[in-house]
């Protein structure tokens, strides 16, 4: 089945409709299919090993064991000691869902999602209350007790989850019985809270109804949801929620949302909330909330963004640290924060047009957030770190540096599964004339009365080569991003010839070729992906003297498994003065391509003193072996990194002259 | 009063007392009094203000009520939520008998101290149950459970902090009251625990009650508890407790004591372990125990200490790090941590009689110990970071950067009061033949032998001198530790003679002076205390490209409020070409040294742009201003830092030539 070319209607069957009168200046494309390449591949272990493996994960964690305690049909103790277990089920309804809507699903994959699809709606509907609610959690273990505990009872958040669910799922298959349950229960929400008499004035501790209550108010056009969710962002930032533990910066009660002038404290609850506050500007107009999350994105980056994308510094509340607190290896760059910073980033793409979003969401999807998911599909990491020390210690509870199956806090994986369920929809966008391709893979997209076939071997090669397969007539824009780390190193050109200065002039990032379109017409951008070095910013303490490895979108990483012998990683140092290469590996890692340096080891100072600080400039020698001889270091892509061994690795590497001479006691 | 010159017993009143038969190099001095200078008055401020004001902390936090409920003579709930609310109480113990051994406390703090010693040794006699267990948690929220929650009750903690404040009371004071609570709890123990059968074949999750039962059987004579002691050290990594949050390294029970190679999982808890360790060998003579504890020490000194000497870089665990991951903003460092260090590297030096520990202790003694409690006595912090940054977000639930009163957890500010309030005892030692002195303050030391007064303003002057007050006739010799950072930058005289280099040399950091010492004979020290730049080991990232300046002992850092105004710390750069100065201030922070260096701001780049990565080596003229003209910085005592607001601060500051020539995007 080909993609629509020239859908009557603006809506996308995707994570975000937005309504007619929504106040963006781009909208997600109409039709939007994945067909080759990287994601492709990516998709095909989504949709045939984490999604089938994670039903089976959620019956053993017990999550599914919850909801049919709640629904009186088993007997026992409330599975797992945290109450948001039953949003890990509404997640992967959300992936179930997504995935039954790509037309590249195979029958067999359908047929099984459709009937646990089924399966869970029926359970929980009947594990749902008469008046609504649904959480199993308190459900089964505080009878009684609702809305109670909404610092940490994560009732509105698994709501929340719910509700997305049951809207990709009435979006790709028409059902209603998910969003039957659902809309019960935020019928329930917008009963019980509020400002008037009886009502309860709170907010969950952790946002994320926000944003879903926007898209169920798109879904059905019940306007209280709309309402709801603005009422709840309103409402953030009067000290609602007690202090806790962490503060109350740590689910950005701190400070009223329009007053911030930070992205702080937990980061996936920071960017959930920043993507509800967009979507409530889309639907409301209050511009006040759109400046407010494009200034809070502007300083994350600026000031508090990995070269991967990620974000989040503490390990201990999962947070956003201070301005430039950016450890490599201390980075704790949760997979989820990667996923909420796509969702936020995306909803300001679509509501300013500004291509620096779609190249923020370029660097977290190929870096930050693939990370997260082994090539199979089948193993995860909760934390994303830049930097795994020779002689890392693993069983810091956190599971840095290795992957796993699954999570004691299992919030990531079935996140990542439907974020790559519904990503099509993430790659192009239409501005009203015609088409906006703001990411490159191989696929149809169409919107606006142009569709076209995508061919490329992005991000590996950098020739994309777009062909028309259908317009509407008339003179339309086709729009192309040029990725900001490609400016002035690309060139472009329709049917073989190439273009002018004058026409091939990125504004802002946007390459816009206005044109009366034919079908078979060809546009062809090349992007340079010689490799290049990288520097951090200049009050980026943790790593000051080093560089980092990139080639085109992708963020490299040296592993301990690709050097010679006997090199060890942490006495590493680059010698900028040599050329970069890389090599085509096919049959490397699912096929990639490495990146080679020079490098040599420096002298790692005495090892046998117990002090290893040393006075400065001081005359003498210093101890410990001489630098080694040069030799080939070999990169590779970031988010291929733990596959083979659970070595050392790290993303920035010292070069040469960054240290000061010195002799050690 | 003055130190007894000649004391027949070679047994300390301060917190080791080693038996006659103990292995060790060297003991703690018969008699030490601290009669000036900076730590004399460190040490008035913890007699007049911190203990007393510990003792209304107490009360409001709720400490004292718990005893009173278990005793039945309150009505109400367990205050607070931390089941070793009773350690604060007896750690505050501790301080108020250690206090009354010292000489120089004056008779109305001695009264005090004395009246509610007593108050609370009643106290804790009635809340003690019949069979001598004594924890209010267990007794009031959880009767009947008792050594069940060994993971995280702390009852074997608690334990060894009330058998540490009794036999501390009963060396002072001779007074049985406390030590009588004591042993019935140490009774009880040492009969539900064991290997045999109706015994709890168990480790406490915390260690702390090794130590404790080896100084109770150095008090009591009771050779079990020594053994008990032993057997606790021998149970632990053999997989006892569970894995918990943070995994087995978290409380050391990865792997057997003497099998770790390695430091690992929470500081404190390990420190107080190996401080157990080294106690069991000193008693018993298994050399295994040493030889570990020796080889942990290296390693943590070599590859996971701050330049503070403090330890511990993960907030999430309060652990150590991994090698060489010594992030300066994210030190976690506890004041407890530094106090641990303290006592497990004292217990090294007399055991082994090698200066490296005595270097050690100086430098956590005056940097990470000190900075943790401020000049007034009235307030602490529980984290001693090295860094603070502009932007620092203050409400994580760390109280980072600013000073407090008390904790919810409140384990640092007693623990403060009762190091200082014996640190008399941690600053001479004997060997045998003669009196050690390996630290360096105004006051009267003795022991075999030898007595003297030593007259000093160190740290801020590099002049000791000692003079001889009595000795005992003969040959004697006379050591002095000729500091690691001031190996080759010294001189000493004999009354008035320097010493050529033949006699004034020191051996692995001791300056032994044999002769027949003469009252009246004087030895002048010379240290010299030019500030200096340190270089961090080149394995450590974090710092990268940056010195520290140290003058003495003593490490300085920058603050904020000390700066040119409009300067920012993030930008400073120090100009290595330049000489360091120093500055005697009697006004400014009690009376200090501050040292100055010549300094820049640097070009902070683009701080408009969205994303701060550049491009290396690219061609272009850098965004943002030129770097600032040179200028005077000044640098202050890190001990002293956050007395005069909470501004940003930092130990670690970059050099030019640290960085790469860049360009932003």
């Amino acid at each position: 089945m080909e993609a629509q070319p020239t859908s009557a209607s603006p809506v996308s069957a995707g994570p975000l409709a937005l309504t007619a009168g929504a106040r963006t200046v781009l909208r997600p494309a109409a039709a939007a299919r994945i067909t080759g390449g990287l994601w492709e591949a990516r998709r095909t272990a989504n949709a045939h090993r984490s999604i089938p493996g994670g039903y089976d994960r959620l019956e053993e964690a017990g999550n599914l064991h919850n909801l049919r305690l709640a629904a009186g049909e088993a007997d026992g103790e409330y599975a797992g000691d945290l109450p948001f277990m039953d949003s890990d089920v509404h997640k992967w309804l959300e992936a179930a869902a997504w995935q039954l809507g790509d037309p590249g699903t195979t029958a067999a994959t359908s047929a099984e999602l459709t009937g646990r699809i089924a399966e869970l709606a029926g359970l929980l509907a009947r594990a749902q209350q008469s008046d609504g609610y649904l959480q199993t959690h308190f459900q089964v273990r505080k009878p009684g007790v609702r809305f109670e505990e909404l610092d940490w009872g994560h009732e509105l958040y698994c709501a929340g989850h719910l509700i997305q669910a049951a809207v990709a799922h009435a979006r790709t298959t028409g059902g209603s019985e998910l969003l039957d349950v659902a809309r019960r229960f935020a019928d329930h929400i917008d009963e019980r809270f509020g400002t008037g008499e009886n009502r309860i004035d709170g907010i969950c501790g952790h946002p994320e109804i926000e944003t879903a209550l926007v898209e169920l108010y798109r879904c059905t056009g019940e306007r209280r949801h709309l309402d709801r969710a603005r009422w709840f962002v309103d409402r953030r930032g009067h000290g609602l929620l007690p202090e806790g533990r962490f503060g109350s910066r740590y689910w950005q009660d701190h400070v009223p949302v329009r007053e911030a002038d930070a992205v702080a404290g937990h980061s996936v609850r920071q960017l959930y909330l920043l993507a509800g506050v967009v979507d409530v500007y889309a639907e409301t107009g209050d511009r006040t909330l759109l400046e407010t999350a494009e200034r809070l994105w502007e300083e994350m980056g600026a000031t508090r963004t990995y070269l991967t994308g990620g974000v989040g510094s503490h390990h201990k509340d999962e947070a956003f640290g201070d301005p430039y607190e950016l450890p490599p290896e201390r980075a704790y760059t949760e997979t989820c924060a990667a996923i909420a910073s796509v969702m936020f980033g995306w909803r300001l793409l679509l509501a300013t047009g500004r291509a620096r979003y779609a190249d923020h969401l370029e660097r977290v999807l190929f870096n930050g957030f693939l990370s997260g998911v082994s090539l199979d599909g089948e193993r995860y990491v909760y934390v994303n770190p830049l930097q795994v020390r020779d002689g890392h210690e693993r069983d810091d509870g956190d599971h840095t540096a290795f992957r796993t199956r699954w999570f004691r806090c299992a919030c990531c994986p079935p996140n990542v599964m439907r974020l790559l369920a519904s990503l099509p929809h993430y790659m192009a966008a239409a501005d009203g004339e015609g088409l906006v391709l703001h990411q490159y893979a191989t696929g149809t997209y169409a919107s606006d009365g142009i569709a076209v076939r995508v061919s490329t071997d992005y991000p590996w090669r950098g020739r994309v080569e777009v062909s028309i397969t259908e317009t509407a007539g008339g003179d339309r824009p086709l729009t192309l991003r040029v990725p900001h780390w490609a400016r002035g190193r690309w060139s472009v050109s329709v049917a073989g010839e190439p273009l002018g200065p004058d026409e091939a002039r990125d504004e802002d990032g946007w390459l816009r070729l206005r044109r009366r379109w034919q079908p078979g017409d060809t546009v062809v951008l090349d992007l340079d992906l010689a490799p290049r070095l990288t520097t951090p910013p200049e009050r980026a303490d943790a790593v000051r003297g080093c560089v980092a490895v990139e080639r085109g979108p992708l963020v490299y990483c040296v592993e301990q498994v690709d050097q010679p012998a006997g090199t060890r990683l942490e006495d590493l140092r680059l010698d900028t003065g040599h050329a970069l290469t890389s090599e085509e590996r096919p049959g490397l890692l699912g096929g990639t391509v490495t990146v080679g340096a020079t490098a040599h080891t420096a002298a790692p100072g005495s090892s046998t003193s117990w002090w290893p600080y040393g006075r400065y400039g001081e005359s003498g020698e210093r101890t410990g072996e001489a630098p080694g001889e040069p030799f080939e270091m070999t990169a590779v892509p970031y988010h291929l990194w733990a596959h083979r061994e659970h070595g050392p690795m790290r993303v920035w590497i010292p070069v040469d002259g960054s240290r000061s001479d010195a002799v050690r006691d």
